[in-house]
């Protein structure tokens, strides 16, 4: 099977990573005592963003940043690997930002004539209700642990992250 | 409100990171053509793995790098935002390999005494069949495009990505 024509990018430059990597350098997984729940959005680097060390912590990533669709993963990091805190960032400019389902979802089948009326697609239409929204969601979960969540909003022009009070 | 621990070390690395910060070498996110699946283990860092450029590649993480977690994120960057090919990515030492769902419910129960029954954990009990059942399940999801999906188990000790062929 033929890889993807920007999986075959990857594949030139991971071996040359390869040849540099040192395992040494990264500290056990089990050391991890944070997760990190960021939108997907191909603009935003949480490792530089947020000066992650290699091993530090879990990175949970989804269209928006959004919890519900984490829950799964923020279990298994708290109960299986010990994690014991957690940071939610939204962002600026998000493509989640200002829609709500029902036009997501007009859009959606607009363009694929299939019907996604059972698909919650989780827009917002405030940044700071989201961030707030979801650290709420995960307090109130009974099976995510009573850690801190501190929530940020990151300006993807400044590469800067404000902190949502809640 | 408080940040959290970690989460004051990240505002802190945050604001000298925002000092530096250049929109301009950012690439418009709506010129992402791939989406890329990974694990959200501690250990792997995409970005430098795989040598993703600044607005590259949307990035979708969970526990495992499991398909069926992010068939949401995956709608969404197709339809809204026009990614064409995807990566999905798991890796070796996972701590989601070996184990099943029914060991994992009960070590959950047992620590939290909340009945999980009901959630699906995800976990596999071989790494190539785990890459090749989320390539089968992406490929026969009537809302995910026909476009390039290129698997790979990545090896934390060496850093090396394996392509899984299919």
């Amino acid at each position: 099977m033929m890889s993807g024509p920007i999986a075959t990018q990857f594949e030139a430059y991971n071996a040359q990573y390869a040849n540099h990597f040192s395992h040494a350098n990264i500290a056990d997984s089990h050391e991890s005592k944070v997760l990190v729940l960021v939108c997907m959005d191909a603009r935003i680097d949480p490792a530089e963003a947020l000066g992650l060390q290699p091993g530090q912590a879990h990175v949970v990533r989804n269209a928006g940043g959004r919890a519900i669709d984490a829950v799964r993963s923020i279990i298994i990091s708290q109960q299986l690997l010990g994690t014991r805190e957690i940071v939610v960032v939204h962002h600026t400019d998000c493509g989640m930002l200002g829609k709500s389902d029902n036009d997501i979802r007009c859009s959606i089948k607009d363009k694929t004539g299939e019907d996604v009326d059972h698909i919650a697609f989780l827009p917002f239409r405030d940044l700071r209700e989201s961030v707030l929204d979801d650290i709420r969601l995960l307090e109130k979960n009974p099976l995510v642990l009573d850690v801190p969540i501190t929530g940020y909003i990151y300006d993807v022009k400044t590469g800067r992250i404000e902190k949502v009070d809640h």
